[in-house]
């Protein structure tokens, strides 16, 4: 859709990199940096990084979100242990096996309705505890905000928290959006991460051009994490290009601006789709994400003049996404064809 | 060693982005681009090194050069299948086991002097076909330039090719510095891509910020590329801006330019260093490294103006490393200071 | 329970070995002979389940069930490719994420209620084909006879060979207890072999003391196995005494003749249960297991005497299994305690 | 070569079993038993094994050598560690890349001899500690016998074990013959197993029809192991069978006199070689292993009449074993052929 006029609401990493991003990007090639992350930028963006998630561990850069997951989750488990997560997990359905593959990992799923799962569902889990004939449960991964656009209330994750705690079980945060749930939250990053034991927390949906964090909450966890980067092939030789981004992102609070306005342009939409009985939305908006039910044709035709993703084409669910950059007369233009498209049915 | 003044000789990594490379990125950055390769940017650039290489199979960008030696190595390999290489290769001794951990490939090293093997040398490694308690050769990985400067003639890689064509093994080149071996053979990529199966084309080293193709001769070694790809996190959402920065490399044969000049600087290093007894050239200077042999105090004391590695303490000898940035001044201002170090020395 | 007098029924595996597999262990135990399998013994054996299973392909001796699926599904899967199973099925509950630890693979899951899969479940798992976020199914595993006692008819198991055949799938067969089929539905091993690319044919749950047989129909699958058999760690060195023990298996039908008894035991107890409503038979006796749901009270007075699993203890569902070697004496002794225990029930 | 009148001195699992281990069996054979090592024999064995090698930790019986070894190994090392051993280790040269394939673990080597190593040779592979570029040495592997038919002293292993532990170093002390070490060496099952942290104590080539035991010293160390067996697929279901093997080979002290007999074949046979210059011993021998040079055309003739291995064609230097079962009449007209087929050259 290169060179289109439309904005795309296909996916939060169909925009490009934000400006002060790309300014630091550009700012940050003078001169020589010694390689693999031994530079000033990477040691300020590591600090901030730490500073902001309360982390006493460390926190390390890699080059995307399937690289933070299986990192993040490498660090917490045993070679005989396996992973409860939600049955929509990205981890589970959009990362080609790499969990398997490269941690030899089993994932348990949970059916999810809308991305969230309970403790309550992870004691279902829990039944091989102890028999060898079982891939024992060694963490659950949870994602915030989730693959559905909602968000776990604080009051959730410590739930989860405390019963992973109490149980046996590592708990891993994938957060390549979890600066929207901040946002939504209005909380702040330390809030979300010390529900975690590893967390990634992502930059590229969030305006980057491509970095994620993994913050490895204690330093216990951390022990093996920068031969199991290198292994996993995610790390940077020039990583202060990573860590300009990051950077760029942390200051003045960028992220959590970004992120916000994310979130507002799909609330935006999501007010938009009011009433609108043609275009039922499915999830609660609780981040830069609209999931909502047209009839099949309706999508069709709109899928003519702009981007997005069926999500679901056997219930007839699409996927609307906003980004830092997405403006409001983006929404309103593609909610006028989306009230045209499905308009003789309006009330 | 951010900020200092003078230029590391430390590695061609230590180098930033190239001017145009960094132009492309910010030219790149504009509006919205379907993720993951879907772009006019990644068609250009994969259609240009198809080109270049005379490859019938297909290109994938990704993300590091670890991440480029496993893929292609990945795509030729058995589960059951050895990999057969220099014990100086850098998939042996530099990147953490991830050929071993990745994809459970045993490494058959020959011993080189000089970072080459020869088909002789592989030879020696095919005792065990056809006995099940052996890990079966699959595959020969070579480096071109090498880990130590050198470059294989092509008649030599064509040897290689031609025996393990004759051998049922498949040839994977580490083209890391491939620029650098074009510039100094004056081959073209395709006289050198035509003695590989797969090969790796480094963008990172050359002057890109951070990318590296992989180069697939054949459609038939291609069909499941994609899949490793994204198991193997390799796979950029934002894709546009991997492949803007090789598309800048490969404008008016940027990339060669580059290599070029490299080279020339470490020539003009090594020219400088003639004579000179306290500072002796260990291996043939064919690319952008020069190893060198000096006394330990010499190497302390050089260390504490200038940036670059021990190679090997036992031996005392150190690398140093030009880049497409290198200045003549700044090898000039280098071979001062080894000149005054070792001078006593001098005859 | 060593030294009980009471039969077990816990498992087909509590039996120990046949009288015949014991004698043929002790007949082989006679001077020397070649290591891995160069054997007159595993010539023998290899060669009559080739002929037995109608196979074109090759036969490999494995060490126990696990080993045997792990190298089976192995044979037929490319990295990238995962497997399409019932959510029941063994590999997917019983061996400690074998097949993603060892294979990499990852197990795309279908609901069955009673250990069956159909072509249109299979259908389901095949949305994300040719999309490299998603692992790709490669191969479908079934089971037969089912971890829950019931057996594919021919018919239904062709279903699924042809829909695989026409949708590029291969078909793994988990024959733990593959005889118990055959002599349920008084068919062939080769009307079973021909609805997969690669089974395996259990010894162990059938009357011997440990070994199960990798049967590869079509020679191009079988190129790469004595390999990865030994890399699986399951290529035995004293071959013999796991040929030996198949050969007395296959000798005037034995394994026929030792599941068709175990079979009818099963039967046998569950036409005693017939009418008591107590406890209730939950699925088809195709087999030599019979599942039966009990009161929490009556099963726990009931293990006090007797050794059986808990299958499902949220709805209170026990195993009961027979084998080679159960007695109707057994069977009736068992039954008088379930009647008495659940007696006052009875009407 | 099965039914052949002669003994072969081809390899100590070209015996079959002693008698002893195959009454053992029979004997097992006796009603049922819960499977998966809930039963007697294994209590017995795994207590009675556990008391001779002085473990704190925990015994696993598995299925074959390779089995223990990469179990064993995967009980020391971190996803990110390498193991470092001798180049002619077994691991490393005969079991098909298991370690690397199924641990994902690389393979250090150090030159060998005599198939042994020391703490000097160790000490030159943690030059890349703490270098996330290098796969970090966490295990040394050690052969006791070696493959080559040496032993180390007490005094030889205690100074690995004891740099081991200065330098953060597990150690794995592969036990496929550490029968005959001890009888070599006049010391206990005990005197050896304190210098290892996992060993594995064979019992296959020493008698057995198959079983090894994986004898963990200390109970930090077996946390993991009963997953970790499953999921290598050396979980033996009817685990009696494994366990009454053993059983018989430590009732009084067979497993000694065994290897104490087939040491003192392999002592015959090299005392018979002495002043033979066709013949030369080219290892000290220290266990049931001779290795010798010798012409390639008495090679050759010999083997027409014998069964034993060239180990090394181009060196022109063979194997001879011994087993429990070697008689002085074997070796004596073994002897007797060599000395005929080389005797021309006899002084």
């Amino acid at each position: 859709m290169t060179g289109a006029p439309r904005k795309s609401f296909g996916s939060d990493n169909h925009a490009g990199a934000h400006p002060a991003v790309m300014r630091a990007i550009v700012e940050a090639n003078v001169g020589d940096a010694v390689a693999y992350g031994a530079d000033q930028w990477t040691e300020h963006t590591v600090s901030e990084i730490k500073r902001l998630a309360g982390a006493e561990g460390e926190v390390y850069l890699v080059l995307n979100g399937s690289g933070a997951n299986v990192l993040g989750l490498g660090l917490l488990l045993g070679r005989h242990e396996s992973v409860i997560c939600a049955d929509s997990a990205h981890i589970n359905t959009d990362e080609c096996g790499a969990a398997e593959r490269i941690l030899g990992t089993k994932l348990l799923t949970v059916p999810s309705v809308d991305g969230k799962i309970t403790p309550e569902q992870i004691a279902t889990r829990l039944a091989g505890r102890g028999d060898e004939h079982f891939a024992q449960p060694g963490a659950v991964a949870i994602t915030q905000s989730t693959e559905f656009g909602t968000c776990y209330s604080l009051a959730e994750l410590r739930a989860i928290r405390d019963f992973c705690a109490a149980n046996r079980l590592r708990v891993y945060l994938d957060g390549a959006r979890l600066a929207n749930a901040a946002a939504y939250l209005g909380c702040t990053l330390a809030d979300l991460a010390e529900c975690a034991d590893v967390l990634s927390f992502g930059g590229t949906k969030n305006g980057a051009m491509g970095v994620e964090a993994v913050v490895v909450m204690r330093p216990g966890d951390a022990v093996n994490a920068p031969y199991l980067r290198k292994q996993h092939m995610q790390l940077s030789s020039k990583m202060r290009f990573l860590a300009a981004q990051f950077g760029a992102l942390l200051t003045d609070d960028l992220w959590l601006r970004n992120a916000a306005h994310a979130n507002a342009m799909a609330t935006r939409l999501a007010d938009g789709l009011a009433g609108l009985p043609g275009a039922e939305v499915v999830y609660p908006v609780q981040s830069d994400a609209v999931f909502a039910r047209l009839e099949p044709r309706h999508i069709e035709e709109l899928q003519q003049k702009w981007i997005f993703h069926v999500w679901d084409e056997s219930s007839s669910i699409v996927r609307w996404m906003t980004a830092f950059d997405t403006q409001e007369a983006d929404v309103d233009a593609f909610l006028a064809d989306v009230v045209a498209v499905t308009g003789a049915a309006r009330v």
